[in-house]
């Protein structure tokens, strides 16, 4: 009897490029890869649930597939890590998602991967696929691999760091959660070319993020507020509920930019040139005293730390 | 505020072991594993769900950690894979499970790991935690790597390779597919003494599973019926469903014992010397014509492969 793993397997066969990274895929008890040579093995999971991370009934599912990668990539963009291949694990309600079966929702999953992968070529090596009477989970472990540079930690930035930050923050529920672009190609652009101290990727909200990469360091952070850039979205968003567009830009969680420290020297070079596709901007910069502080008139100001301490969970 | 998953990360890394192969462990964006040298880096996933693979509501929550450790590492014995981590990722009802809360009961989820992972010096390197509407979902990530001989794989099996198989199966179902005990230090310990050509980990049923290994390699499956080792709880669940004590030994699920396609004469020596501490059985060969096929007083007579397709999936 065709069952959906059964089925989907011999779709993933025929459907998803061979790599020579794979030595052994599809279809044993585990795939083989191969070449890691001197490099470290970067490996971070992340499971994303229908009802916190995306509601599979007003989406297209290829979106959900999409997000799924997308966050996962995001965590090694922020280790300066090279993608190599991703594992995908499924439960899928028995009955699929409104027309579709539970077969074609895990294809479309799949199929929403395709692009991301193909573009920073990655190999989807499969994984496990279950069926229950619970809502859709996706749960990926994305493997990658150290450059020449080692791994970026959140934990080597140093007093007078500045703080920067890719693209535009806020607001992201309007719809960039779901279409995320992790920053993989610029973090290793950035890693290969400058002297990079600390990074992390801005999943629950900036100042809480920053206050993370600051504790794992040791150290605070003293933002310049108004430089803080701030994306339409946020804007938006902020006319629908009435908060700022500061706050949102502070404390929303799920922009997938990164955040760098870097030394004072290298920031001046990388604000003059602007060397990717996306803005960097300088939004801060480290000190000794620990914890988030704003720049004011009247001097440094404490502020907590706000924002998703998990998606969907406040 | 303090959220299950900052709870949990905080027990974590108060309670996990550290370990060399971890250059950077958990609280970062991902985990980097060090040392893999020339050795292919060994990949499996499988995600276990509450009324599924157990019912929460039934068992202590550590045998539900312990089972999804257990058939992870199953898959890697399966390749003759040294595990080296294991990533997990939780949904946890947000209600957490009877008396527990969502915090405990992931904590106890994680110390049912923890014998295993310590008797197989295994890095659990943590994960991603998140809370939902929904039941208990654990997916989990092991790492190895080959050793020196590299993987064993399922389609490597040739004519007149004898079939062996460690243990007793049937009956898992009335404890044993709870108390996984992954034939890992079995698996490495032969196929460093001896020319293995094939393996494959009995989850889905002895006859789903061989007639898997025999596919991928390209062949059939003569067993010796009588020859096939008969686990007490197949006779023990024989009297109470009416099966035969060989219907539960050739298809019933999770009895996460080796099968193995061997020479003759390393079948011979195997079975002499029983290097394990667990039994080694021959119950059939390997023979060019496909599918499965039973030794019969008339000749050989062609059965189906009866199992779970997938686990709680009949």
């Amino acid at each position: 009897m065709a069952t959906v793993e059964s089925e989907l397997l011999a779709w993933l066969q025929e459907h998803l490029p061979k790599s020579p990274r794979l030595t052994v895929g599809l279809g044993d008890d585990a795939a083989v890869l191969g070449k890691f040579d001197q490099s470290g093995v970067v490996v971070t999971t992340d499971m994303l649930t229908d009802g916190v991370d995306f509601v599979l009934s007003d989406i297209d599912p290829q979106q959900a597939g999409h997000k799924a990668l997308g966050v996962n990539l995001s965590d090694l963009a922020a280790m300066a890590a090279q993608p190599v291949a991703v594992f995908v694990s499924l439960v899928l309600p028995r009955k699929g998602s409104g027309e579709i079966s539970a077969t074609e929702l895990a294809i479309e999953l799949y199929r929403g991967m395709q692009p991301l992968s193909e573009q920073l070529d990655i190999v989807i090596a499969g994984g496990d696929t279950n069926t229950w009477d619970g809502p859709l989970a996706i749960s990926i472990t994305a493997i990658g691999e150290t450059t020449q540079q080692g791994p970026l930690t959140r934990s080597g930035a140093c007093v007078g760091d500045q703080l920067l930050v890719t693209g535009q923050l806020g607001g992201s529920i309007l719809g960039r959660h779901l279409d995320v672009e992790p920053r993989v190609r610029e973090a290793l652009l950035l890693h290969e070319r400058f002297q990079l101290h600390a990074a992390i990727d801005i999943s629950d909200g900036l100042s809480l993020d920053a206050f993370r990469m600051a504790e794992a360091s040791g150290l605070g952070v003293l933002f310049a507020p108004e430089s803080i850039p701030i994306a339409d979205a946020a804007h938006q968003l902020g006319k629908q509920d009435g908060r700022t567009p500061f706050e949102h830009a502070w404390s929303d969680g799920e922009d997938f930019e990164l955040l760098l420290a870097v030394p004072p020297g290298v920031a001046d070079k990388l604000l003059q040139e602007q060397p990717l596709e996306v803005s960097l901007t300088r939004i801060g910069e480290m000190i000794e005293s620990a914890g988030l502080w704003l720049e004011t008139d009247d001097g440094p100001r404490s502020v907590a730390a706000e924002g998703f301490q998990h998606r969907g969970e406040k």
